[in-house]
């Protein structure tokens, strides 16, 4: 027998979402000082949601496997929690928060939390997807979210503006997790995200990445019928930091044009590609912010809509879960 | 105890895919003669696989409920499957082809049929999802391919230019259709298809869904790290057809402009909307054929490209195959 889940809260018709698109350098109160303006400045805007980008308290520390970066992991409830459960009480609001969150000594995750007004800390996500490549080194800092039942893993929370299916950064290359989500009620998907260019790439190849990535979820926006929206960091982060850094890119290196970045081992930094959008539910960009600058992306939904998307695209009429048994493998030979 | 699968033939560096984008009419033998020749069009610009529209033998006749077109439905082989069978052989390449497929009386299929050069017919794929709204009354006619185990449903065709994942049309809308042919090995994935625009629609509303259309399909590339095709009809077919029907659209009809064309009963008939596409494996469109005219698209594919495309982005190492049950149920209430 299936334990009752917490039913649906009445459907809002609109909400008008904000995103935090900002830089982050290695002053973790710098960081929260622009996060906590951001938010206002986006509820001055009309924001009754305001989504932060991935770990926005701290540079992105996973460009290298360093001991000394689990400082930065906090509890939840703990320091930056209460900030930010206080400044959606003070402004009535749901923020959507991003915390590298200390679980217990030696265990941590990259979690996503959910303060909504006076009620402050409502729910949390941990990221369920972990990535591990040069220069996102997550494997190393974080657990990935628990699966032991049904109700756990993939499960949006219920807040006063809607049922929000947040995930986390890697997990927007998944479908099987959008469709989880969808499948469990969520109203719209948000994704925390960190992620931009090695500045070695070219162009060409630059464009083509942070074109799959808003391709990815546009498609998640298409298939399950409702909207989806990422807020990513911006600016230029250095591959070796120490306290004295700046956040300018390192001269262009010499490398032979032909061998990618990626298969280098000299650390050339990220450049966070920002372009923080918002999409409809038939993957339409509704707003989408620079890949140069800070900047509050506001925009109202109609959350309503979705259900007439939906009925004219039938997807979820017709999926095959007889013949699906092959999603729970990891290859099928 | 799992029945060993063949084998998967020596990977093909290279191969060469022509799609033949073209219009359809009420008369078999015009739309057969229009493949065919596209078919060695495509040949001779040096295609060694060749992929056809969706029925590209007659007009989409789904557009009604009529009893008599099931006088369209052949068996396999049968006379249109020998055609392509022999057109292969002459030309020594692979060909895709769609028909419908009449495997007993009252039971009929929307199938794609793949002939290999002198092997002959080698392999179908029965579409499995199967749409159904105004103006595509597809589950009319036809039975959903079938799922009895894991050997069936979602396997890719072995032939001599590579392991081809084929499926039909509004399979394309399901990324676990997608997921599950890339889990079972298939180096590409190719969709016969036949979609097109109401043309009461406004131009916002067509672009939309034109452009999620490609949007979906790019993301199948993207995460799963593969080449994706598809090969669509193009031009205009009336909603009542008779002998004497010409393909051309109805003058604009007087509908309020608040009323969807959906949820109108009037047919209006169907623009198709041609842009047959060939993708790459990070979602990159390298040809993509107009909406207006016929087209013969070719392109050079390199297979082995995929394989570093998925080092570089690695999500089938990530994929939670611990927390993906839900995938197998309706809806998670």
């Amino acid at each position: 027998m299936t334990t009752p889940r917490p039913r649906k809260p009445p459907m809002k018709e609109t909400m008008t979402l904000g995103l935090v698109q900002h830089a982050c350098n290695h002053e973790p109160s710098d960081n929260i000082k622009k996060s906590i303006e951001g938010v206002r400045s986006a509820a001055q805007q009309g924001a009754n949601l305001v989504l932060l980008p991935e770990l926005h308290s701290t540079r992105y520390f996973c460009q290298q496997e360093l001991i000394d970066n689990f400082a930065y992991a906090e509890t939840i409830p703990g320091p930056t929690s209460d900030r930010f459960s206080q400044l959606a009480a003070e402004l009535d609001i749901v923020i959507v928060a991003s915390i590298f969150e200390r679980r217990a000594p030696g265990l941590y995750h990259n979690t996503a939390v959910v303060f909504d007004g006076k009620r402050g800390l409502i729910g949390k996500y941990r990221k369920m997807h972990i990535p591990d490549d040069p220069d996102y080194y997550e494997k190393y800092y974080f657990t990935p979210g628990d699966y032991e039942s049904e109700k756990q893993g993939f499960q949006p929370i219920n807040t006063s503006v809607g049922r929000l299916g947040i995930m986390v950064c890697w997990d927007q290359w998944f479908p099987e997790a959008a469709r989880l989500m969808t499948l469990a009620g969520a109203e719209l998907l948000l994704y925390p995200t960190a992620i931009g260019w090695d500045p070695q790439d070219t162009d060409i190849e630059k464009e083509k990445q942070c074109d799959a990535w808003l391709t990815v979820q546009r498609s998640h926006a298409i298939c399950n019928g409702l909207p989806v929206a990422a807020c990513n960091r911006i600016g230029f982060e250095p591959g070796i930091t120490t306290r004295n850094t700046t956040n300018t890119p390192p001269p262009k290196a010499p490398f032979p044009k032909e061998i990618p970045a990626q298969k280098r081992n000299t650390p050339s930094g990220i450049q966070f590609w920002g372009s923080s959008f918002i999409a409809g539910p038939q993957g339409e960009i509704i707003a989408l912010a620079s890949d140069k600058a800070d900047e509050i992306v506001v925009a109202k939904l109609d959350l309503t809509h979705s259900e007439t998307v939906r009925q004219t695209w039938p997807f979820l009429r017709d999926r095959r879960i007889d013949a699906y048994g092959g999603l729970l493998k990891r290859y099928r030979d």
